[in-house]
């Protein structure tokens, strides 16, 4: 059986393996005390085997008939490189592309979709970038009409206005959605890269986008906008090309990976790669790591929202007894007994997000991809350490050194407790200091904390940018705030462009 | 080989089995671009099979030389019942504990230590509850001069003056440092309970620590003191047993477990019980889920400190390459290569906290606690849902229904946003309302939150408390605080209790 179709038959089957926690531990002593205790149920763990018993027989099912029709060379089929409808376009460039970390990738695909008409001047782009685990389809097209993941924010009249721009959005190197990343075939040895990909960096990302717009005759963006990880991309841009982006749109992002952030992806990563299946990213002929996926979704899950929210949704509401249970309570004048597996709303949501998730995107991609999160660092000492080639001739930075005296106005007075790293990040933000930018956080955003939103905008300040947005948001959604928005989010990009 | 020796050679082994990252992939591109890729190494993946391995060898290779030695008719020696020195007492009762959420525990053991002398009058008695993972040993002995986890805080002049008060601390049921819990043997079966122990609460505990102090002729407590779940059993403590506690101290803890803080249990509970040498519980007589507790220390550190402490402590640092990496660089004028396995200092940190801790502690026990402690909440209708039974007549609270304008003073005007369950937690906590009660938290603490501190304060002078003390801290420790700021948690305890 083809790999997409055992990920595209695993996700119809994910609500076949919903669980059904019924029994509980904690009811074994019988009124008598003294009968043997039971052994109790654990559905949250059954489910794990339930995953993997029925993604086995579907390959053993399909074995033998797709053993005629598949090219034997052909290897494994990439798990998402051929979703239906496919609704995206693909550049493939056969241009060597240089790497941060590594020698340059030999050849490439970018795989992008796009909305709005790009106007005879090729002045009206948008460089739309996405997060960790978003594809290329933000929006819904004529080509497929699923909702993409920012449905509301583009289109005419919304933030990124159809009628005004033509917006291109990638899927980046090292995802599962149509670029070259691990899963895809390495021509070296017809068998997908796995872990032989090399470890790319946000600016890998930007200069693979960069190579798109060079084949669509775009020069100058009229903005780069990202939220989360798309931010960060949106800065690299800006840094990478100062000359050829006119606006920077950075939502609930960061110019410098927080230690806590990377160990929150670091917990992530650890629970994947621990998962047997995941066999140090060499599954693609055999099963993924759909433990490791749910267990990291899970983990994730709780960066994207926040505590507040959580409180006003869920708080400490338990899950329903299933019908199949109400015989469950025994004959004793007892409580409802807490089950050791979801019972909480919160938990069998938390494990709901994972269970979605767990068949959906490519372990390897999610490693890689969180790396080059954890690995962005705009300070210059970083900067100087990857030996960045930038496209500019770097004049066009103000010539003063950076100083925490440098803010742009009366209105915005050097920050009173500047970190010791606030000089350093304005030193290497120099290339963006005459770009326009929007810097918009989330104040009960845990992951892109709202002091790391702050600092941005103080150091893009310091670094002489006098055209410095800064918004931050209040409510209880946390980082997934950039999706939930419209009004606000969406509101101060539309005025932020226009 | 015995469970406990097991574990204990274990440890030891630990330093053995420490990471060596050397190889890393992303560095798999040679300068000639077409040599077939090596495959990379995963020194973090390898360490979960050798720390296997090395289990199994031992278990193997003792199998034989103490076949004869061991009763073959005693079953598996508990893991941590026989610590070397063996440094507390243990109080054993055969009348039942009736439980929470379960028919009665026909008998029981209560494994406790004590520091400074009790009063003829056993008017001085000082109950220290332990958080999570904490043991009875919270400072040395002369039975054992092991440092404990709260070695400044208990001592002559300290915090808990030894040369005033006789301090008891005990470890809780469903723990695995000498009471009863999951890795105890059943006695109706002759086998550990595992996961046929029954789930127990906060309530639980602090009722087998009041059948000790029954025991040892204690009456009324001059005050009850924890942190973190030892915060929630002193709380407990004060409604259960409101005319035998003198004071009520809660450093970090909480009257209402949050859904965040829930969230971060079940994510460890997950990665936990996902670990097939979990084996639904049943782990006792073969290897335990060493690489799901190491998963899950990694997640509860991050809970445990703070990101502002991490920036100042790691940063953005990486590890210093081991000196057999030194060639490691190839020839290529690349920066550094990143790992995927840990690199930045941080998760080298996180890396090794789980390390240290992944056969230290009994899985099951951390499943269990765990779960008390999300169950964990004050409010009124979640008391009145478990039907406690309480010692005194409830006469003690004040007569007027809690109101949201009981405040204490002027200086506590009532909260300006109060959470809606605010009310009920104030009427959840009226037989507290005559008891002092110190309420500290740390604003740094991303797991017991500061706006928690607020809210138990506000409840308990709602409910008509007028001698809350209330203090917050500042500082970058986060949850852990309360191991390590002795000048200012130390000196508010000492005021407090003085």
């Amino acid at each position: 059986m083809s790999y997409s179709r055992l990920y595209s038959l695993g996700r119809v089957h994910n609500a076949a393996l919903r669980l059904r926690p019924c029994l509980r531990t904690g009811i074994q002593f019988r009124a008598n005390g003294t009968s043997a205790p039971n052994r109790p149920n654990f559905p949250c763990v059954d489910a794990h085997a339930a995953r993997q018993s029925f993604l086995e027989s579907l390959t053993k099912r399909s074995a033998v008939s797709e053993q005629s029709a598949e090219d034997a060379d052909s290897g494994p089929e990439p798990p998402y490189a051929r979703p239906s409808p496919k609704s995206y376009q693909v550049f493939h460039s056969n241009e060597p592309l240089p790497l941060t970390y590594a020698p340059p990738l030999p050849s490439f695909d970018i795989a992008y979709e796009t909305w709005g008409t790009l106007s005879p001047a090729r002045d009206n782009v948008i460089l739309l970038h996405t997060g960790l685990s978003a594809s290329s389809h933000a929006a819904s097209t004529s080509l497929n009409p699923a909702e993409g993941w920012w449905e509301k924010f583009i289109g005419p009249g919304r933030a990124l206005d159809t009628d005004q721009f033509y917006i291109i959005c990638t899927n980046v190197i090292g995802g599962c959605y149509g670029s070259t990343g691990p899963s895809s075939v390495d021509p070296r040895t017809g068998k997908p890269y796995a872990t032989t990909f090399p470890v790319i960096s946000i600016f890998d990302m930007v200069r693979a986008q960069y190579r798109l717009l060079d084949h669509l005759g775009v020069g100058k963006l009229y903005a780069s906008v990202g939220c989360s990880m798309g931010a960060m991309q949106s800065l690299a841009a800006g840094w990478l090309h100062p000359e050829r982006v006119g606006k920077v749109v950075s939502i609930s992002g960061t110019a410098r990976s927080s230690p806590s952030s990377v160990a929150m992806r670091f917990a992530q990563r650890s629970v994947l790669m621990a998962d047997p299946n995941w066999n140090k990213g060499f599954y693609y002929d055999a099963l993924p790591p759909h433990t490791g996926m749910k267990l990291a979704r899970q983990i994730a899950t709780i960066t994207y929202r926040s505590g507040p929210e959580w409180d006003l949704r869920f708080g400490r509401k338990l899950r329903p007894p299933p019908p199949e249970c109400t015989n469950e309570s025994l004959d004793l004048d007892l409580p409802r007994a807490p089950a050791l597996c979801p019972d909480f709303l919160i938990e069998t949501y938390l494990d709901h997000q994972g269970e979605q998730f767990c068949l959906k995107y490519d372990a390897n991609s999610l490693i890689y991809i969180s790396k080059a999160m954890d690995m962005f660092d705009m300070t210059l000492p970083s900067l100087q350490s990857i030996k960045l080639a930038r496209t500019d001739s770097q004049s066009d930075a103000p010539d003063d050194v950076p100083s925490i005296h440098n803010s742009h106005s009366k209105s915005h007075p050097p920050p009173p407790n500047p970190a010791p790293h606030l000089p350093d990040l304005a030193a290497g933000l120099r290339p963006l200091a005459h770009i326009p930018t929007l810097i918009l956080g989330v104040q009960s955003d845990i992951l892109f904390t709202v002091e790391q939103q702050r600092e941005c905008a103080d150091a893009l300040r310091m670094a002489g940018n006098h055209n410095v947005s800064y918004y931050e948001l209040g409510g209880v959604w946390g980082h997934d705030t950039f999706l939930l928005d419209v009004l606000n989010v969406g509101g101060a990009i539309r005025g932020f462009l226009s």
